[in-house]
């Protein structure tokens, strides 16, 4: 898999895909994950991204032509699945989009900054918008490193354990259950007993009722 | 105010918080952003923070020393407002809870990861537990980040144009209307001709207008 992101902040980004699952999927292979400064795509001689609104909003406003340049350039070099704008009015991002994104052979997610982008931009070059939730940011650079985050560890191969993953909280509906390590007491705290039993089956009964109790309490939307 | 975050991974975190918003607003005094890395506060000779987990679980756990100690040695220098901990089964966060936590003076932020935490540190430890959303990440750094840069924006003074933070999605319940700039016309793309008409009475009305349509088309939920 590819993931191009095109960014005014590549340095907001670095961290993340140089950390963690992200680097160790890049080292193995698993998934390229490119920055392309924005500024390298526009025409101007001072490298300007933005301009005013119309309509004398407040704030700045990201100009059509950088991104076009940018997405025409990747465009022209393979074919992409999406080219994702992070949007907080668009498609709610969940486990499903990320399983279902991971799936996909190249993609590219556009961060918007300042106010905003030119609409014409997502009305003609964007092909799916993804809310991560009903907040906002100072731009989308964080948006794109979650769901980078979020796509690559479910690609087989990218985390150590991949029993880890299927067990994760929403991959079954399921919130995960309580997890507990040594020591088995600390400050008087104790781990629950049944843990450290060694009955295989009634832990595995425990995990279970403990998840179901979980989302019950917790999210009981997610069973409906 | 001062967010202080505790991380096993610091440097997955040094660009979002000095860069763009984050970073002005650090300069200015508004905020101070505190990173510490958990293995400093782990008694283990090769400073370990985490554990295999009781009951034969895929993954490892964090151990409840090292994060003690870490909110311990916190505490003892200040009052903390919360201890929050970003976890999928936490209350999902919104812009309310943005501009609420803004308000306060002191936070910590514990960043999950690998598995996730010994589940006495939820109950003992941790105040408030927040969701970024129904998805799993590697660690909850991305999530810290996101918390940070959504709350910090929204302290006056730290973006430039405060109408430009009011006038947001979500701030009113409305989703924000369409931005165009420059130029009018763009491989034949126009921008709406209201927006360039200079009669700034009915591009207002043209604005509410469409962040009405566009709320009740794309989120009804918000108007409920």
């Amino acid at each position: 898999m590819r993931i191009d992101i095109i960014t005014v902040l590549p340095e907001m980004l670095e961290g993340s895909i140089n950390c963690s699952i992200l680097k160790r999927a890049r080292d193995k292979g698993l998934v390229e994950i490119h920055l392309h400064n924005l500024r390298d795509y526009s025409t101007d001689k001072h490298h300007r991204v933005d301009d005013y609104p119309f309509g004398g909003e407040a704030g700045m406003v990201m100009t059509i032509e950088p991104i076009d340049n940018a997405i025409s350039a990747l465009k022209a070099q393979r074919n992409y699945d999406e080219v994702i704008y992070t949007s907080p009015d668009g498609d709610l991002f969940d486990q499903k989009t990320a399983n279902s994104l991971s799936l996909l052979e190249n993609i590219i997610i556009l961060c918007g900054h300042y106010k905003g982008i030119d609409y014409r931009v997502r009305e003609h070059l964007i092909t799916k918008e993804i809310s991560i939730g009903d907040f906002v940011l100072t731009g989308g650079e964080l948006a794109a490193a979650m769901i980078a985050d979020a796509v690559v560890r479910v690609i087989p191969g990218a985390i150590g354990d991949e029993q880890s993953a299927l067990s994760d909280s929403f991959q079954d509906n399921l919130l995960a259950p309580p997890v507990y390590t040594r020591p088995a007491e600390y400050k008087g705290w104790r781990v629950p007993d049944i843990l450290l039993s060694g009955h295989e089956a009634k832990i595995n009964d425990w995990k279970h009722e403990q998840a179901v109790e979980r989302t019950l309490r917790l999210r009981p939307d997610l069973l409906e």
